[in-house]
Parts: structure tokens; sequence; C-alpha cells
């Protein structure tokens, strides 16, 4: 963080060579705006905000996860409803935390600056941006990160305790177990809450910042500016009302009723914010205004902008739904796959993978309709609040989402503390539900980073003051080609990480068992400390690279290419890495539940592939482990890839337009 | 053939109203061009002029393989040098065929079609391409049909064969035996073959075409349109020459020279061609002309040509050399991948795919670099020679590939024939290295076709008249992203043809050995046609889908949302499709080898990982599976689709222009 922020300080500073003399605004004619030195300043603090209140996020989210974890396998000795409700109650908690957390610093910093930029609204938003990138840069070390340390944990844990040892899942022989158990909070909290922090914070801002340089922003008309914000806000109510509908309106009596009160949260929620939608966009806008289009102007009408919101919602459901029926053992797709684990593992995996490159199709056709409506009728606004839209639900996308690792931590505890087979079962059922869910929540999580990445991506083009992103010349084209190539160095990097540092669990795994008398008959306690520490070592050590990468490649495209060949590299990563990351989370989530089809043995077809231990649940369990860096490193970190980089230009934009390009200077 | 002639023939017709009228030239200021329906018909006639060679090709490929393979298994005999010079010669003989063959047909069809345009040049050229989607189509169903057959002959016949009987590769016990080596031939002749045709043919027909357009045309130089034609006609004889170099100036006297003698093949020629594209640029162009450029011109000088050509040419040889470097198992990343078995088929699957992710970055920075440089100096007539640069040694790369599948099945005949175990030990040295020089030849095809795509692309918006490619239009954007996502549909498609297909040849195989007394213990003979057949029906019937996915996409495109959004597609599936066609073709050749390298035992580390039979290897052959259809079927597959969209919306693109864009005409 400190490094970074004097990076942007110094950078941001060059634009005007330190100058602390105002200039005239580039959008609103005729004014004067700050000093580049002050936005630098400001951008920096926004920046060191976001990434405190990003962190903060992750932290407290960890916290509340590990209160609430042991209380839900208390609780599951009083039923399977009371369980749910104790598990689902604290995903809401984190949620609502860090919905409104991220609301409310993002506010009061709007206010603060305001003391200080008063009118100049051009250089007070183009601060504000420092906001997102703190949050997603943040996201970033979250989601390798956590990846990396959740995964060399639990395939390290699998591959000699299930695989090897034959003993169970969570057993507390296993010297891996509390790594296993850490890692999913470390992956599926704090990565999760910092990756959907940092979409909400960056889409806010670019709205923000869109905004800003429209008649709206010219014109100082502070209602309509804050729509962005209102619109999260009353996404915060929407989600109460809806959580109070699983947890006081309805009960869960029994195992199968889960799932469902899971998936209508997700639609209860989407119907009653399209209400709000439509009360925000009549009330909050003007009934017309314009807005910049990349050197033209465009009318907008406020019921324009209702619909950008609503389809940027409805879109998030439509992939949630779709990433539900390719994931969910309920449906055809994984029932396949777990079929072909029949004549063995190498089956096993090539439907796995052909089945998360179909997933890809529906989730694209929804973005590309969601974008193709917000950006016709709004520009790049419409796909900032469109992105928006996706996100305003983010309470309970997270609330359904936390709730995952806190039934899975629950599972472990029970199995760990010897709790009676019964409790385990609650807690198996509670898990297994949260499994899907999960799925729709990274579905989400991709969607919306999609989304907000163009969106950012937009602001960047405006920011830099490009009038078109041309394919037919050179230095886009090129930028384009190099640019959808990222996603597959990214996740060569991350998956490798998690290859390694699984292979030195591995390592340990096998010496403490076979070092350590009295350990497998369950007499002496293993060395938990130190398989909790390779992890931790590794994500620490792992995550640099990639990072770097992302980081980097901004600033060197930037500088020595360029913001045409940039603005290529962000739309090639972003068409590619999008497909990527669906693709890989799909696959991965199918494997699991493929896997858990085969062990549940809930129909004639599953008894037939099964029981536990059967040749074709040992391939469906080599699937499961390929699929744990797919679905759980490499698939969810590359939203951070994509959003990171936009951010990033967007911040720099100033610079890279005053001083970039330096190569094709030179040549 | 039939039924998409009549579409061109009636889509085209369309364009004009099917008038028989002489219209104003485009290009040509001032002249009358031919009517549109002339066009019409002789793109049609071009088209199966094009159709026809390309299936001439791969049948009389074929035959020649099938005629050399026992002959190399005789010569094996006397020694591995004369053996390797037979399945040298004859893959020589494929290459230079194949060569020879596209060019003469395309001349002779220049020179008849002459006869009717007489001066109209630019309908001339125009029509002359459909000779590149005549290639390209039949490539379509070479390539998918071809890689469908093979692999599901493969991996049944290993999955039974193998893994569960325990019976050596080729053993003519195997009913699918048969299948198997019939399969070499179907993929990597035939498929190969007209795939290399088919960027030959296009490569070809996207230069004439910008040519055509550009002052060389509207003065009607001939010497100077003829350049592309005159560049691979000397890449014919340098190949001519380098061959002998192989053949007759030196010999194969141990196994170890074979891999150096193939690979200085490859650098000789290129080292050779460059001399040869400077004579011919030099001779062949004036000095200075004038090239078309998206609405602007654009001067070019003779040597910008020769830079364009030869940069194309080393990077084909940048590529394949990193091809090399990461699917042969003399380098680290194989026998890292291989030691990631110890733990398991899971691990050794996690570190193939990243792998395979890990080798897009060298090729896309070298085809980044070819882009840029060509583009700059020659806009898209650039690209178009320096993708036939790539192409010039076509001869050398497609004997070398040729000769891969030759010495496969001289080992399946030693092996069934009973031959004796020296013999077999000589042709599985010819065939390991026809391993690594098969993965070379497929980096090859996929950076030719990139090259190739995006020659076609630029010569699709110069007819269809767009002047600038906006990604900041949600037309163009909305087309980005869902072009991008192509690859991974087509690919989902072909795996999970592969994998049904392969599942019915275990069943029979399995039924086979169920049924059939005497069959384990040689004294019955298989069915073998049984399982010719069920990979013959497979290939037919999987082959559709993905075949109308490509085929429809730009037809479907171009009429409703019209050729903005279309470019946008093309632009789309072709950075995505590289990297997509790039990972899996080595990911899946580093598996091969990574198993190959297990069994050949040949250092320390490799013996502490075998034998044959250990759990590592069992690991490894778990890998290879998967890796069959990655590298063999989806991943050579796209080269077709990036290529086959771009010439099918080149050649449809009047029709666009004039009626296309339905869906945004009736908003």
């Amino acid at each position: 963080m400190g490094v970074f922020a004097v990076i942007i300080f110094v950078f941001l500073g060059s634009v005007k060579g330190f100058s602390t003399k105002s200039e005239p605004c580039t959008y609103s004619k005729g004014n004067l705006c700050k000093p580049a030195l002050a936005n630098a300043a400001f951008t920096t603090l926004a920046f060191l905000l976001g990434a405190t209140t990003s962190v903060l996020s992750g932290f407290l989210g960890m916290k509340i996860a590990t209160y609430a974890n042991a209380r839900t396998t208390l609780e599951a000795r009083k039923g399977v409803g009371k369980a749910f409700i104790t598990a689902f109650r604290s995903g809401a908690v984190m949620g609502f935390l860090l919905a409104a957390n991220g609301l409310l610093v993002l506010y009061i910093s709007i206010i603060l600056f305001k003391t200080y930029y008063g009118d100049d609204w051009e250089g007070l938003y183009e601060s504000i941006t420092g906001y997102g990138l703190g949050g997603s840069s943040m996201a970033l070390f979250g989601r390798v990160g956590g990846g990396i340390y959740t995964k060399a944990a639990d395939v390290g844990a699998d591959l000699v305790g299930k695989v090897e040892r034959n003993i169970p899942e969570d057993d507390p022989r296993n010297p891996a177990v509390i790594a296993d158990n850490v890692g999913d909070n470390v992956g599926d909290i704090a990565g999760m809450g910092s990756d959907l922090f940092g979409s909400y914070a960056e889409a806010s801002c670019a709205a923000l910042f869109v905004a800003s340089i429209s008649s709206i922003g010219i014109n100082h008309d502070y209602t309509a500016m804050s729509y962005p914000l209102i619109i999260s806000s009353v996404g915060i109510v929407v989600c109460l009302i809806t959580t109070l509908l699983a947890t006081d309106l309805s009960e869960i009596r029994n195992v199968s009723e889960i799932e469902p009160s899971l998936k209508r949260q997700l639609v209860v929620s989407t119907i009653l914010m399209t209400v709000g939608i439509a009360v925000v966009s009549f009330f909050a806008l003007p009934s017309e205004f314009t807005l910049f289009n990349f050197g033209t102007e465009k009318a907008v009408k406020n019921w324009h902008l209702f619909f950008c919101v609503t389809i940027g919602l409805w879109a998030g459901l439509v992939i949630g739904y779709t990433t539900e029926y390719y994931t969910s053992n309920a449906y055809s797709p994984v029932q396949d796959v777990a079929d072909s684990c029949r004549t063995g593992a190498a089956t096993n995996v090539i439907f796995g993978l052909a089945l998360g490159y179909k997933s890809v199709i529906v989730p694209i056709f929804a973005i590309a309709t969601a974008i193709y409506v917000s950006f016709s009728l709004a520009a790049m606004y419409g796909i900032a609040v469109a992105a928006l839209g996706m996100l305003s639900t983010i309470a309970t996308g997270l609330a359904i989402d936390a709730y995952g690792p806190i039934s899975d931590n629950a599972g472990g505890i029970a199995e760990m503390a010897g709790m009676s087979h019964k409790i385990r079962e609650r807690t198996d059922a509670l898990d297994a539900a949260g499994n899907t869910t999960a799925a729709i929540g990274k579905g989400f999580a991709i969607g919306s980073a999609a989304l907000v990445s163009l969106a950012l991506f937009g602001a960047f083009v405006s920011r830099a003051g490009i009038n078109s992103v041309d394919v037919l010349t050179p230095k886009v084209f090129i930028g384009l080609i190099v640019g959808a190539m990222l996603p597959y160095w990214f996740s060569a990097m991350t998956m490798k990480s998690v290859g390694s540092a699984a292979l030195k669990m591995v390592e340990e795994v096998r010496r403490q068992f076979n070092t350590i008398p009295g350990l497998m008959e369950g007499t002496v306690k293993p060395d938990y400390a130190n398989c909790v520490k390779i992890s931790t070592d590794a994500s620490l050590r792992e995550m640099i690279p990639p990072g770097a990468l992302v980081m980097l490649t901004p600033l060197i495209t930037g500088t020595l290419f360029g913001v045409e060949t940039l603005a290529g590299v962000l739309a090639g990563s972003l068409v590619s890495g999008v497909q990527v990351a669906i693709s890989a989370s799909n696959t991965g989530g199918a494997w699991d539940n493929a896997k858990k089809y085969i062990e549940a043995g809930a129909s004639e077809h599953a008894k037939s592939l099964g029981p536990k231990g059967s040749d074709a649940h040992k391939a469906a369990v080599i699937g499961d482990t390929i699929g744990d860096p797919l679905k759980d490193t490499s698939g969810p970190s590359l939203n951070i890839l994509i959003k990171l980089m936009a951010v990033e230009s967007l911040v720099f934009a100033p610079f890279f337009a005053a001083h970039g390009g330096l190569l094709f200077k030179f040549l």
C-alpha cells in the first residue's frame, strides 16, 4: 500500500510537473480547476482509504465467520433449521457490513474532499477513483493470496489424507486439517469479500467519474450526481427486507428446503430491487440530461437509466441461474460428468473441461445484451450503472456466499470435535447447498467484474482523451491480442503456485504421518501449525509474481506504448479473461458436485457409480482435486486481473496521456 | 460443397438483385466493372475449385502416407537411417504435392478467370477469394472430422487395451488398433494438410485481393500483382534444396541425429528463404506504390514488403522453437510435468494446464511483433504477405509433419506384423522425434492461422467498406465479447464429441474382449471393421454441430447485426481463439511427452518415476489421454474456426454491406 501510494503520487504529480497552479477545466469550459498536484494528493488519499476499507472488510468478515462457525455446529444439535439460520445470519452480517461500510466511507470521502474542491467536481471525482483502485488492489492479495492459501491446504490435505491414508475429510489426525479450514475463510470470505467490495467501489467510482463530466456534473445537480450511491443504498434496504424472509418469515424444516430458500433470496431481492430502481430513477434524476460520449454528446432520459440498471440486475440473475444449472448435481450436465467417471479420470476431465467451456455461452450472451442495451441508451454511464445494478443486491449475494464457508467450517468442527454422526449429516446438508450457492456467487462476481471493467475502460478512455479505439490500427490490435493472452499468463502462474505449494504440503503431511508415532491411531496430535505456516508462506510469496503482472502491465504498457495500446490491452484481457474465469469456475464447481453426487448416492444412477472408494469415485476425486485451483484460485482471481488493470489505467490516465508512449515517440 | 455453392451464388447474386448490368468500379474510379451476378458465378466456381483441390490434397496425402508406412517398416530392417529417409521423403512428396497443387490451381484459375474479366481486376480478385473459402471449408471437415475420428479411436483403444487389459500399444489383439492407425492418417495427414492448404489458399487470396485495390492493381502491374504467388513459388524451390540436405547431403547414422536433422530443416529453409524473399521483393515490385488503408492511402516501398514477409517467416520459426521447448521432454517444462506425476494424476493435470497457459506467452509476442511491423509498414497487405512468409516454407513444414504419422504407422505395422523388437525400437525412435515435430507443425499452423485470419479480416473490412472498427461502439463491443466466446463453444462441442465417441469405442472394445473367445490369447482376430465404423460414424455425425457453428455465425451475424458487429466477432474470436488453440495443443503435447519421458527412462530422474505401470506412469497415462482431444481435435480445429469465419465474411462482404444488419434496421 505504502509503495503504491508513493507511485501514485509521483506519477500523477508529474503530469503538470508538480505545479501548484490552478488549471483550466477540461470539460467544464471556462472554469478553473484545482492543480494536478492536488489531484495527485487526493487520489493517493482516496487510494489509502479504499485499501484500508478493503482490508478492514476482509478482517471483520473473517472475525464474523470464525465467530459463527462453531456456533453453527452447536445449533446443529437442535436441528437443521436452527443451524441454517445461524449460518445465514452470520453471512448476512458480513454482507451488510461490507456493503454499508463501502458506501459509508465513499460518501464521507466525497463530503470531505468537497470541502477542498468546492465547485471543481471534475477534480473531485477524478481523485475519488483512487478509492476504487485501493479497494481492488487489496482484493488482488485477498483473491490471489487467499486462493493459493486455501487450495494448497485443501489439495495437500486431500491427496494424502483421503487418497493415500483413506481417512475422512476434516479428520483431526490430518495435519493439514486446520490449514484447510482456515483456508476456506481466507479464500471464500476475505477473498470473495474483497473482490466484491472492489467491484462495488470501482463501479461507483466509474459511474461518479462519468457523471461528473456529464451535464449533471457541469450543472452541479447533486442529487442526480449521487444516483449511483442512492441505488446502492436502496439495495441495502431491499436486501434487509429479503433477508428477513429467510430468517423470520419462513422456516427451514428439512434439508431439501435449504437450497430453494437460498435461491429464493436472489429472486426476491431482484424483483424488489427492480421496483426500487424505478422509484430512484424517477425521483433522483432530471427527466433529461446529456452525457459525454467519446467526443460527442448524448441526450439521455431518466427511464433510460432505469433500463440500464435493471438489465444489469437481471443479467446477474441469469448468470447466477446458468451457473447453478451447470454446477449443481440436480441437473444433467454434472450428472453426465459423474457418469463419465465410469471410464476413469481421463474422460471425467475431458467432460468437465467441455462442460466449463459450454457454460460460458449463456452468461456471455447475458453480459453482451446488458452491455448493448446500457451502452446504447447511456454510453459508458449506462455500463457503470448496469454494473451497480448487478451489484445492488451485493448484501444478499455475500450473505449467501459467506454462508458456504461458515457451514463448511461448521462441518469440520463437528468432525474434529467428534460430535455425533447426525450433527455431521446436518452440517453436510448445509454445506452441499452452500457449494452451489458459492458457484452462483462466483458467477455473479465474474459477471459484475466484466461490466465494471468495461465501465472503468470507458472512464479511462474518456479521461485519456481518446475518441476511438480502432482495431484497424496496429497499436490497438497488438494490445488486443497481448491483452487476450494475459489471463493465460496469470492463470499459469497461479495454477503452478497452487501445484507447488500443494506438493510441499503433501510432503509435510506425509512426513508427519511417517515420523510421528501414534498419529494414525489418534493418540498424538499432529503439528497443525507447520501446515498453516506452509500455506501462509506459499500464499505470501507466490502472490508476488501474478500481482506484479497485474500491477505493472498498465504502467509499462501506458508508459512505453501509450494509451491506444493500453486500451487494446484492457479490451483484450476483458473479453478473453471473462471466458477463462467463467469456464474455470464452473468446471471446478461441476467436478466438486459430481464427486458429491456419487458420494451421496441419492438416485439409482448415482448408486451405480458409487459407493465411496469405487473406481468411478476415485476418478471423481481426481477431477475434484484438479478443479480446486481452477475454481478457487485462477478462475476468480481473473476478476481482479481485468478490473484492477482497468482501474489502474483510469487513475494513471492523465500521466499516460501526458507522458506515455515513449517507445513509439523514439521510433 | 453443393449446398454451400448454391448459398454463395444466391447471396452474392442478390447483392444487385441478380442484375446483369455492368457497374462502376469501387476503387478504380471512372471504369466499368463486371456485374455482381458474374462475380457471384465466378466466386462459386472458385469455391468449388478450392474445395476440390483441398479434398484432392487430403486424398492424395493419405494415399502417399499409407503407401509409405509399410515401406518405412521394411526399410527399418536395414537400419534407422534408411527408415528415416523413406519416411521423410514420403512426407516431402506430400508437402510438395500440396504446396505445388495449391499454387498451380490458383494460378490457372486466375488465368482462366482473366479471359472473362479482362481489365476488371477488382472483380477478378474478388471472385478468386472463393478459392480460399473452398479450401478452408473442406479443411473444417478434415480437421474436425479427422480430429474426432482419430481421438475416438485412440482414447478408446488406450482406455481398454493399455489400462484395463494391460496389452501393449498397437497390439493386433486390440479391436480398435486399425481404427487408431487409420486415425493417425485422417487427423494428421488429411486434417493437417487441408488446414495448411486452407491457410495457404486464404493468405494468397487475401494478399491478391488487397493488392488488386492498391495502385498495383489499378495500374495493372501484373508482375507486382503476382508477388504473393512468386513468394510461394520461391518457397517451393527453397524447400526442395533444403530437403536434399536431409536426404542426400547428410546421413542419419543413429537415433539421436533424427530430431536435430528435422529441426535443421526448419532453420535452413528459413535462412535460404530470407534470401529468396529479398531477391523477389527487389525484382518483382516497383520501388514504391500506394496501398488502400481503410479510407486513406499509404505509400509503401519494396523493402518494406521484404521486412513484412521476412518477419512472418521468422516469427514462424520462433513459434516453432517455443512449441518445441514446451512440448519436448528434453527441457525442464515437460520434465516438471512428469515429476508432478509423483503425487498423482491431479497434480499432473494441474501442472500440464499451467504449462499450456504459459506456452502462449512467447508465440503471442512473436505474432504481435509480426503484426505490428507488417501492419505499420504495409497495412493489411503487409499482414497478408507476412502470413505467406510464414507459410512459404510450408513444403518443409508439411514434410516434417507428415513424417510423424508415417513413422507412427510404421511402428504399428511392425507391432502388428510381429516383427522383431529391434525394428520396433527403430520405428519408436522415428516416432518420438515425430511427436515433437508434430507439435512444431501445430504451432506453425496456429501462428499462420492467426496472421491469415487477420489478413482476411482486413480484406473483409476493406471490401465491406468500413473505415474503422471502434471498440467504443456497442455494436462492435458485443461482437468482440461474443466472438471471444466462440472458441469455447466450439471446443465444448468437439471435446464432448470425442468423449462420447470414445465411450462408445470403449464399450465396443470391451464387448469384443468379453464375448469373442480366444481374442486375448491371439488365436482369433477381433472385428476391426466395427471399430472403424464407430469412428467413421462418430466423426461424420459429430462434426455437423461445430461445423454449423462456424459456417452459420458469419451469415447470421452479418445478416442480422451487420458488418460492424461481424468485424467485432472476427477480432474477438481471433484474439481469443489463438490462445485457446496454442495452450490446448501444447498442454496435450507436453502430457504425451511426459508419459514418453517416464516410459523411456533415459535419465536418473525419469527412472525414479518409472517403470511402465508405476503409479507415476499411470498418472502420466491419464494426462496423455486427456491431452489427446486437446492437442488433436479441439486445439487445431480452432485454426479453422478463426480462418473460416474470416474468409466467409470476406466472400459474403458485399451481401452484408448491401443487405446486412436487419435487426438494427428494424429496431
